[in-house]
């Protein structure tokens, strides 16, 4: 009866659908949360604007609200707020009136607390469609509740909400979708329990801002323009911002669990870099092909450090915090409320380009753009006085997707003037005149070919419509999903105790959150105001190494990541010194998960190390071919020598295999080691033996009670390992203690034991190998981090 | 008598020089070409500013003109010259007067023709002296005079006018100092044979301007400062700038030799790039130290290419030239009058950094500057709006030496008040004022902290001023001017055949002299405007490469660099599709000076190049130590695999050297050789192998008449070269020929005859072992360049 009244209605509009077209089916949407506050602001909203689009597509709608609230109370809440409903300005009034109506008659309230609750819900559906004659083309669940209730909900629509076979099932989840990589993954293993992955629509309603969504067929409809350009040879940076002026008043409860990157990072501004770093599909618009390039870039990105980012809190917040939940006075969060951080992708289009994702709250604009700036390769001879935008290759060349607020009020795209004219969609996208005066980034809006959207719609009406069309690229996957908590979790653990700056919030920030990038890290450009946090006058930086004696030698311990980048330094001092006296310098290094992290620095952050005068030696190795994973070479190769430029020659790996087999002693590897020390090393005293300490106190690939390499004249040794692989080769102890210099790393908790007995015990090397390091005529230095010193 | 009377007016002066001082001697000043031009516009009033300066500094002056006029006449021609002299503004009328009159009467005129002339002037000084009772400190002669007369002029002053032991010689030179580096070595050398290093002083009067003289005192005062900044990871660019609003016009005899890259790119601003990018020296006044840090940053300088440059010449140049050079109307110059210069240093401090030197005739303005642009490497929060100079690190940062005109008129040192306050010698430059609504270089002047000179002084009276007191670091020496040469002689022949860009002089210019860098290459950024230089419409890349048929095979055709760069394209496609297909490419090499040049084209310019899965063989190997210079490996590894990122493992060397010894067949390294392709490379056929071909026609290291490697099963074989080392590597002809694709370069005039002969030979491997590579089921192309091709 309803059903017929809404093709009459239809009908009586000039808009009758054919009878082919009505036998597309009917689609049921239920909203849970349907008298929350997104459902309020925005959801109900959404849907009607769909129903106002689609009347008139062959499906036939209608709407079930639900809540927890008993059926009366939750009937006149929900009423209250669809009789708040308003059509698009260009709408008449007279048809908005009738299609307001109609959307009300379509739409009713359930409550949904119990599994019964849920069987009758898929009851009424039922019966409704079988009284109408009508197919069932699908059912929309669109969840606006919090995350607890997800596993429950989805366990009763899955038990007994599903449409019959034939039908599709689509259910709609609002973030936060976890906490952490852990959480994210839970969460997304429950669901799967319940839902196929082609069911589920994760929002971002990033996703549905015109300017983010118009990124991806921006770069497909300019491939042209684009294709010699979208790469680090022309990108000189790419800003991804969301500034807000607004604080986290009233929402602390939710904002100190989550923080700026939870909140804005993790998911929005990721899924921004996503559409601009990401390879572009040959067809934009197939979810599948998006999302693997997407997951592609993930991969790309090179891992977070604590360095990589900045972070701050406004002063007022930690108050609202104490008031909002009940805390004591001297409650202090570590929440941060901005942050600024760092992003490189190493594959080759976008290795050395700064991606700089920011946002914070009370900030003295609010904003959001998406900024890439290409590099200025142009020499301009006329002078500048003469230079116009349109023709100067001197002028800032920019490309801008600016999400809304700001100076524009709007979402625009824009494209200086010297790049190219862009290719847009003209149904959706126009160029914008006027506004000649304003100045945005840096010139003046005449420099730009300046693109704002033909109509503007709130982000919730594009999503929402594009479930109703089935559009997967504009949704968050499970992978995709996992993947970027799999990028921020690190960052987030490793920062989680962090300081943070505080500023005093809106326009008095001045200069306070800027920042710069030095060598791949981020830092707040000036220093902190001394009187804000450091009462004490006691700088950091005071009391971030101590520096002793550890079993008679000199001790440098510090958190394991300072601890690494002193480390770093002073290898690096101590290759910069030898190279300058004697031309080269003689580097042998171990194994193992530590040195890798060393490595990776010195690889980042040493770019005046003198690599094309550094021999590179290793102390042990596995018997294992060298391109094995397993083996010590393959990790110095993968996290050292693919990075920097150390001569093919000076390249010194233990010759483990030789005639297509493993350290078999008849190939007499170690003697061919041996005689390669002994024919570059002057005295075979190495510059610089780094070596690691294992639980049992083995160094090298010397193991407590080995029968070579503790004592002789054998300079080079095969030996036997209690774990796998057992076969090793390795440096003996005569041999090591024969350098200028040797460092011993030692790192984590794990190591606490042996470092501790090692403190008490005296030259044993039969029974700990390492006590036996004691260079003749060299110094050895103990770095130690406070976990394995302090446990 | 006449001395005498210049001690009595110092006295009356009240400058009395004691006694000790006047004991340091007389200095005698002989300026040759006494009546030239440079001498009326400058050196007379040099001369005369170093007597007003140095007066009562304890020596004695005598100034002696000389020019090959008669006396009278030469007399009457200096004098004119003499009365024009003009005291500096801040002079007293009265001491000006009293000073010229003096200087007059200590200046007077020589003929200086033949030798006797010269032993005549040797006499008058000596008499004088003598009579005089001084004691001789010292003689200067300045060499006005085309460099024709060099040698003539320095003979006879060699011969007959050395002053007595213990009083020095100074010798004084003007550019230009040759042609190329062969002219300038041979002047160099007669040079030589006349006077000692030290004695010789040659101008370039560019280390005269105070701007310029400034650049190293300037990084040594500020140390501090740049020190963390003045490298590649903080500059974004430098650009060395002398634009001219004159014209050739008058001079093209002269310009017509030269052209605007040794008429000022050679010289000044190179020099002004010396100081920039040398390493500072401990005393940056010691001449010595100077020098040896300038030649060790020539040293650096990546060597030119046709392509490092654009070339420019102004309209109405050739008329000009037809007119005043009496050329037929059709006479075509190729004399660049404009040029743009894109030069990289290689070491760990400029790595990547550009260069830009810029000059020409006939441009929109006249202005000199050196500028040092800085990276942005920070992100500012706060919202543009609120930015201020000297705060926000968000506006460009850089140091600017203005040498002069331009809008500023003066020469000034410029800082951004965002980078720091830099320290300036109180004495000679002050903080200039006023002026705050011009813009430079995009920004308002006072964005500036902007010093000028306290007192703005002629290079000419800089200069001989500092010939006076001796400070060499103001002139050019020998080894200077050599590494300077043979810096840009490459450049300077391989574009004396370069098209060049008409421009039509002026404001008119527009945008038609910017230029671009793209991989390390620039080029103007509009393309040539066809109705201007190109009435047939035909563009050079049409007829650039020949593409026909060798020997039943493709052959690609064109000059050298042009032909390198298709084949440097068409390797990187084959190895992308190959990579694409298979994920791995394996590309035999060859050793030579051909291949050389490929690599380093592969090295620097294919970026997209999928090294990362590239596997490097060696088509031929000579017998010698991997790291010998010989070591085709060697080679290899200096152009290519030291600039790019093959993994160590996907390097294959050939194993030449085992056992400490040389192919022995014993250590059977043609086996394991063999062993590892067949690990390694799917059937034993490589995706590539490149070849060359000797004038013998031998290919690989498969000699004519070769008992290995023509035939048979073996793949990689040892050879005897007729040539020394004679002991090779090679890979057999059978297995060159199973490869999918197989390239053959061949290079310059003296493959000519082998070209000839092979185009008209059939399948003779025995006879010319190139003629039997015929690839059983791949691809041979042939790259042939010109000179080969049509000799």
């Amino acid at each position: 009866k309803m059903l017929r009244r809404v093709l009459l209605t239809a009908l009586f509009m000039g808009a009758l659908p054919s009878l082919a077209e009505v036998s597309q089916g009917h689609i049921s949407v239920v909203l849970l949360g349907a008298t929350g506050d997104l459902a309020k602001k925005y959801l109900w909203q959404g849907l009607f604007q769909l129903y106002m689009d689609q009347v008139s597509s062959g499906h036939s709608f209608t709407f079930h609200g639900a809540a927890l609230t008993a059926l009366e109370p939750g009937q006149r809440l929900m009423f209250d707020v669809l009789k708040k409903l308003a059509c698009p300005p260009d709408e008449s009034p007279n048809r908005c009136a009738v299609l307001k109506d109609q959307f009300l008659k379509l739409s009713q309230y359930h409550q949904l607390k119990t599994a019964e609750n849920y069987t009758v819900l898929n009851r009424e559906i039922e019966t409704l469609l079988r009284q109408e004659g009508l197919k069932e083309a699908g059912r929309i669940f669109y969840f606006s509740v919090p995350p607890f209730a997800y596993t429950e909900i989805a366990r009763h629509i899955n038990s007994s909400c599903r449409p019959p076979p034939g039908a599709w099932l689509r259910v709609v989840l609002e973030k936060p979708f976890g906490h952490d990589l852990e959480s994210a993954q839970q969460l997304a293993a429950e669901l799967t329990s319940f839902f196929r992955e082609e069911e589920m629509y994760r929002v971002d309603h990033y996703l549905g801002k015109q300017a983010v969504a118009h990124i991806l067929p921006f770069r497909d409809q300019n491939r042209q323009f684009l294709d010699p350009i979208w790469n680090r040879h022309h990108v000189e940076r790419v800003e991804i911002v969301l500034k807000e002026t607004v604080d986290a008043k009233g929402r602390t409860s939710f904002y100190e669990q989550y923080g700026v990157i939870r909140d804005v990072l993790q998911n929005h501004l990721t899924e921004a870099l996503m559409f601009l770093a990401m390879e572009l599909p040959a067809n934009v618009s197939r979810a599948e092909e998006v999302l693997q390039c997407k997951l592609q870039a993930f991969q790309s990105l090179r891992g977070l450090e604590k360095n990589s980012a900045v972070l701050g809190q406004y002063q007022a917040y930690a108050s609202q915090v104490q008031e909002e939940l009940q805390k004591a006075q001297d409650y202090i969060s570590t929440t941060p409320t901005f942050a600024g951080v760092l992003i490189h992708s190493d594959n080759l289009r976008w290795e050395g380009v700064p991606f700089l994702l920011t946002s914070g709250k009370a900030l003295d604009e609010r904003v959001g753009y998406v900024r890439v700036l290409f590099k200025n390769r142009a020499y301009c001879t006329q002078s500048e006085t003469l230079r116009d935008a349109g023709q100067s290759q001197c002028k800032a060349k920019q490309i801008i997707f600016y999400i809304g607020h700001g100076a524009l009020k709007t979402p625009a795209v824009l494209v200086s003037r010297n790049l190219f004219r862009p290719v847009m969609p003209e149904g959706s996208w126009r160029e914008a005149v006027g506004q000649s005066d304003l100045h945005i980034f840096g010139q003046p809006l005449s420099d730009y070919y300046v693109y704002s959207p033909v109509k503007e719609r709130d982000a919730y009406s594009v999503l929402i419509s594009n479930i109703y069309h089935g559009r997967k690229d504009f949704f968050i996957t499970t992978e995709n999903l996992l993947a970027s908590w799999g990028f921020w979790t690190p960052l987030l653990d490793s920062i989680s105790h962090q300081p943070l700056r505080l500023y005093p919030g809106g326009v008095e920030n001045q200069h306070l959150l800027d920042f710069e990038m030095v060598s791949g890290e981020v830092a707040f450009t000036l220093a902190e105001p001394v009187e804000l946090l450091n009462p004490s006058g006691l700088m950091p930086s005071d009391y971030r190494t101590i520096q002793s004696k550890f079993r008679q030698s000199p001790l440098v311990s510090a958190w394991s990541e300072d601890l690494i980048s002193q480390l770093a330094s002073d290898i690096e001092k101590t290759a910069s010194r030898t190279v300058a006296h004697s031309g080269q310098f003689h580097l042998a290094l171990s194994g193992g998960s530590s040195p890798a992290v060393l490595f990776q620095r010195l690889a980042r952050h040493h770019y005046a190390f003198p690599w094309k005068h550094t021999h590179i030696w290793l102390v042990d190795e596995r018997c294992v071919p060298l391109s094995d994973t397993e083996s010590n070479f393959f990790s110095l190769h993968n996290h050292l020598l693919q990075n920097v430029r150390v001569p093919y020659f000076n390249v010194h790996p233990m010759p483990v295999h030789l005639n297509q087999r493993l350290c078999v002693e008849e190939d007499r590897g170690t003697e061919l080691y041996a005689k390669e020390i002994m024919a570059l090393v002057a005295n075979a005293s190495f510059d610089l033996v780094l070596l690691g300490v294992g639980t049992d106190g083995h160094t090298a690939s010397l193991f407590p009670r080995s029968e070579n390499g503790l004592e002789g004249a054998q300079t080079v040794v095969l030996t036997e390992s209690p774990v796998k692989p057992h076969q090793r080769m390795s440096l003996s102890l005569p041999l090591i203690n024969k350098a200028r210099q040797v460092f011993v790393l030692v790192l984590g908790k794990g190591k606490h034991d042996i470092t501790t007995l090692l403190s008490r015990v005296g030259h044993e090397p039969r029974k700990w190998p390492i006590s036996g390091v004691s260079p003749s005529s060299g110094q050895l230095v103990w770095y130690v981090d406070y976990e394995a010193l302090l446990g």
